[in-house]
C-alpha cells in the first residue's frame, strides 16, 4: 500500500458511518448498507460480488489481515484507522482488525420456488443468524422476513450467518408481499402442537416453512399465511426447541426427503 | 409467609453463596451445587426432586413468583432480599426475582445404554445449554463431559437447558471413565468431512454421538473414541453449521431412524 494518511478522529466521515450502521437498524435501512467484520466474511462478500463502499483496517492488525489486505488492495482502497479508534469502532469480537461495509444487493430468486422459509418473529440476533446458516447449507431459495423480526443485518447476526448474507437471498418483505410470493405452495408452520410428524409430512413437493420467534411463536398474519402445521417429535419433558434448532431440524429434513427421492430415481 | 428479616447485607452467607456459584466455577465442583433462576427451573427442579440448598426471593417480585412462592412455603424455606442486593446478586435476565441453589445430584443411567451423546470442547455456554434442552427431546439417555468444555453448570448454560440439567444425566467424567462407559458402542465422530451421509449411517443400533467444538473441533482423545465418522449433507457453500445445530440434527436423526423402526414393526 501507498503512504497514507491515518485516520484518527471520530468526526471523520468513514468512522461516523460505520459507527451508525453497527449501531441502529434505521441507519442500515436509510443507507442500505451493513457491516461485516474479519477476513473470513470480508472475503466471502467480495467473492459474492457485493458492491463494498469502504474497507477499514486496524493500524495494527493481524498478519492474516495484513496479508489479505495486501491481496486485495490492488482492486480495493483500504483506509488505515488508529488502533484505538478502531478499537472503541468494532466490537470486543473484531480481533483481526478489519472491516467493511457492504450495500445491500437484492440476490435473485429462481424462477421456479421450491423451498422457501419465512421467519415471524425470531428477536434473538444469534438465533436469526444460525438460522440463516442453516438455511443455506439445507439449500433454501430464500428466507423472507415480515417486521417483528430483529434486523437480519446487525452485526451479530451478520457475525453469525457466516457469510450466508452474500449468498442466500434474505428479503424484508411486508406480509403483503410474502403472501403474494408464495401463493399455490403449501405453508407448513412448525409448531410442537402441529397436525403432522415432519417425517411423515410431505416435504418433497415445493413448500415454504414458516417459522415462529422464540417467545410469541407466529403472529396473526403468520396464521394466515399457514396452511397446516408440523411438529418435530419429541422425547422427555422439554416442551420445545431452541427456535434455531427447530428451524434446522426442519430444513434438513426437507433436504432428506430430496435427497432419498434422487437416490431412489 | 411468616414476618420474617429482609437480607440486606452483601455478607450474608446465603448472598455470598450465591454469588460464588454465580460466578465461579471452582465454587460449583467445590460446594456441587448451582443456582437455578425463575420460577419455571425452579419449578422443574423441585419437580425432579433435586435437593435444593434455599431459595431467595427479590422483596418485590413479580406477582408470577409470589403466587408461586406461596405455593411452596409450606415445604420450602424461602429466604427475602432487599431489591438492590438482589439486582446485585443475579443477571439482569432474572426479572422474576427468584432463584434457588440446587444440589448436584447423579441421576441413574439406563442398565441398557442405546443413545449417548459425548461433547468434545464445546466452549459457548449457549451452545452447551441449546444441546442439552435438544439432547432430552431426542431422547438421549446421558450427555458424557470429558474436561475441555464449558461448566455445563453456569448461569448462561442453565438457562438455555431450559430444564434439562433437572431431567437428563449430565455426566463429567475423564477419557478413561468414557471410554469404558462406551465401550462396545460405536462411536460416531460428527464430521463435516465425515465417511458416511447421516441419513445412511446405521443409528437404529445402540450408538454414541461424539460432538467437537466451534473451534478446534474434537481432540485426540475424542478422536481415539471414535470409530467412525458421519457427516450432514450440505448445498451451498456453508463449510459448516453451528455446533447446537449439528448436534441436534444428528440426534434428532436418530430418533428419526428409531422411530420409524417401531412404526414398520
Amino acid at each position: 500500500m501507498n503512504a497514507q494518511t491515518i485516520i484518527s478522529s471520530p468526526q471523520n466521515s468513514q468512522i461516523q458511518l460505520v459507527r451508525k450502521l453497527l449501531s441502529q437498524s434505521k441507519a442500515r435501512q436509510r443507507e442500505q448498507a451493513f457491516v461485516a467484520e474479519g477476513v473470513r466474511l470480508i472475503q466471502d462478500g467480495l467473492r459474492s460480488g457485493f458492491p463494498v463502499r469502504l474497507i477499514l483496517k486496524k493500524e495494527n492488525s493481524s498478519p492474516l489481515t495484513e496479508e489479505f489486505v495486501a491481496g486485495i488492495a490492488q482492486d480495493h482502497s483500504i483506509s488505515v484507522v488508529q488502533d484505538k479508534l478502531f478499537e472503541e469502532l468494532s466490537d470486543t469480537e473484531n480481533p483481526q482488525g478489519l472491516l467493511a461495509v457492504f450495500g445491500m444487493f437484492e440476490q435473485a430468486l429462481p424462477k421456479e420456488l421450491t423451498f422457501l422459509v419465512v421467519l415471524d418473529q425470531i428477536r434473538d440476533p444469534g438465533n436469526m443468524g444460525t438460522i440463516l446458516r442453516s438455511a443455506e447449507a439445507a439449500g433454501a431459495e430464500a428466507v423472507l422476513l415480515p417486521s417483528g423480526n430483529t434486523d437480519p443485518f446487525s452485526p451479530k447476526v451478520v457475525r453469525s450467518g457466516m457469510g450466508a448474507h452474500f449468498r442466500l437471498p434474505i428479503l424484508q418483505l411486508p406480509w403483503e408481499a410474502i403472501q403474494a410470493l408464495v401463493t399455490g405452495l403449501p405453508v407448513f408452520h412448525a409448531d410442537m402442537d402441529g397436525e403432522k410428524s415432519c417425517w411423515l409430512a410431505d416435504f418433497q413437493s415445493p413448500l415454504v416453512l414458516l417459522i415462529g420467534g422464540e417467545a410469541q411463536g407466529i403472529s396473526p398474519e403468520g396464521q394466515k399465511l399457514a396452511t397446516s402445521s408440523v411438529h418435530i417429535p419429541m422425547k422427555g419433558q422439554t416442551e420445545s426447541l431452541n427456535a434455531a434448532v427447530s428451524a434446522s431440524v426442519l430444513m434438513f429434513e426437507v433436504m432428506r426427503q430430496r435427497t432419498r427421492n434422487i437416490n431412489s430415481n
